[in-house]
């Protein structure tokens, strides 16, 4: 979806809140898989077949960790790791996870500006049927997300504040864009972190969010799974309801087109499009109904086919 | 040292009290150069042209830390990162460092048992001339040591106790060892840990030393130039000097063999052997020497050769 709004418009005037209650700690490494992923990608540089981690990576650090039945599960390949090394040792040295993320941003040329939701620890806990509870990168990376999840809660968020330059972007951004992402465990902590959902609500008719859903599965990732484990729907419909107290416009898939009189039902606008991003011209034509959604248009002068898309 | 030992005495015999002054923490991780040079050379994988890490190794995560002008001058190899990780993660959820580095030791099939000289931190400093101080690894490797030092201290020293086992190793022993590593930086650090001195002192007639000073020069690193910075002498009658107190036996190489009656002087026991180990054999037979010194014979069902000597 960056990628996308990226072909689209300036990346110097987008700003990307992002997801850290799937940080985690490994190692005494903190771990940032949802920043890191979104710097690998727009520099194109994210290995294609996992949509994680680099291209061309090796593993020897993760090899000689055998050795010692180290936690070799979350596979930090070796060139991946000198970026957990240098978040690390920066903030160990005081810096902040906003500021450091914009060091990091700024060494992989991103143009776009790169806001971890919150600089203070929320982590994304589990509890599965059967009463455990599991931190977020086992339950999807571990346990590769196939249990059933019986409740979902955000440590930390109560006391979490949004990081600097967070609530000013909502409030100063011409139009939210909401990407089509797990409302559940991607959306949903960013959500925790008090001021966000009001600052949310407060631009209502401003936010525009893309169904994650499409014809009643998620495209990749449990979201379809979690949606009704937590009691809710599995289709346009459930996440309207999800998010209707604030955003104003989903855009939902062509293939969901009979669901927009639900979504509407459900108060919010509905737009149809194609949303299943296959192709980097697909994107930033979704970028364009995106952004068409609020009466914004894109500049004409920029060409799609974003990097690394 | 320790592989000419363990080619003549059996390896569960003999303990090894390590240095850990040299401990240093970068990028978030616990690294323990000393404990781990030690294991991979006793385990014969150290990397023989620099006699640090691993052969073979690799560095794509330093290579990729250049993208952030993150510290490369301390050079971790991938495969070494997985002791490092490894370490880091135990003592983060409550391990002691020497329990962990028994469990590496394990894993690496060390039959030595190694000793870290405390589980606290005592960190090697050195003020330079011109006044900053600056912390070892710094000093040795990113300043390569060529620069002039004023003063040596032990951080955190006074506050640390003995690992457990090391005293009880200590007077236990049939003999105590000292390796003819640098005195100022190797072995003064196991020295500022309390009890240690006393209880070398205590067994002062089962304590022989190794000269690491042959002909007024060491044979690696900067030990000659400490002694003289720090007031003392740079040859057998100084390092004699130096040790007098808690040792009562000095092994000195046959190349300073006039400086016998000065360590004899120095109230020591002189003993005259090849000490440049620069063969396996060399190294079994002067491991012979020592034991021999204070009437202890090595069983004679042992051959030399140690691995990875």
């Amino acid at each position: 979806m960056l990628a996308g709004l990226q072909a689209v418009v300036d990346p110097g005037e987008i700003v990307a809140i992002v997801n850290t209650g799937d940080d985690t700690e490994l190692h005494g490494l903190y771990i940032s898989p949802d920043l890191d992923t979104i710097v690998y990608t727009l520099s194109g540089e994210v290995n294609p077949t996992t949509g994680w981690g680099l291209s061309g990576e090796t593993f020897r650090a993760m090899e000689a960790l055998d050795r010692y039945d180290g936690i070799t599960w979350f596979r930090l390949g070796d060139a991946d790791l000198a970026t957990h090394l240098y978040r690390t040792g920066r903030m160990r040295d005081g810096a902040t996870l906003s500021a450091v993320s914009a060091e990091i941003s700024r060494a992989w040329g991103i143009g776009i500006r790169l806001l971890p939701m919150s600089d203070d620890a929320v982590r994304t806990r589990l509890r599965l049927v059967g009463g455990e509870e599991v931190a977020f990168q086992e339950y999807f990376v571990k346990l590769r997300h196939s249990v059933a999840v019986e409740e979902v809660r955000f440590a930390g968020a109560e006391a979490a504040i949004p990081a600097p330059g967070v609530l000013a972007a909502i409030e100063a951004a011409d139009i939210v864009v909401v990407a089509p992402s797990n409302p559940v465990v991607s959306i949903g902590p960013i959500l925790a972190v008090p001021g966000i959902k009001s600052a949310l609500t407060a631009r209502r008719d401003s936010v525009v969010a893309v169904s994650p859903i499409v014809a009643g599965a998620a495209l990749k990732g449990p979201a379809d799974r979690l949606l009704v484990e937590l009691g809710g729907q599995a289709s346009a419909a459930g996440v309207a309801r999800f998010l209707s107290q604030w955003a104003g416009t989903l855009v939902i898939d062509v293939a969901d087109a009979a669901a927009a009189g639900e979504v509407e039902a459900a108060g919010l606008r509905c737009v149809v499009a194609p949303t299943v991003m296959a192709t980097p011209q697909i994107a930033a034509d979704l970028a364009r109904s995106v952004l068409a959604s609020t009466g914004l248009a894109a500049p004409s002068g920029r060409a799609p086919g974003a990097p690394g898309a």
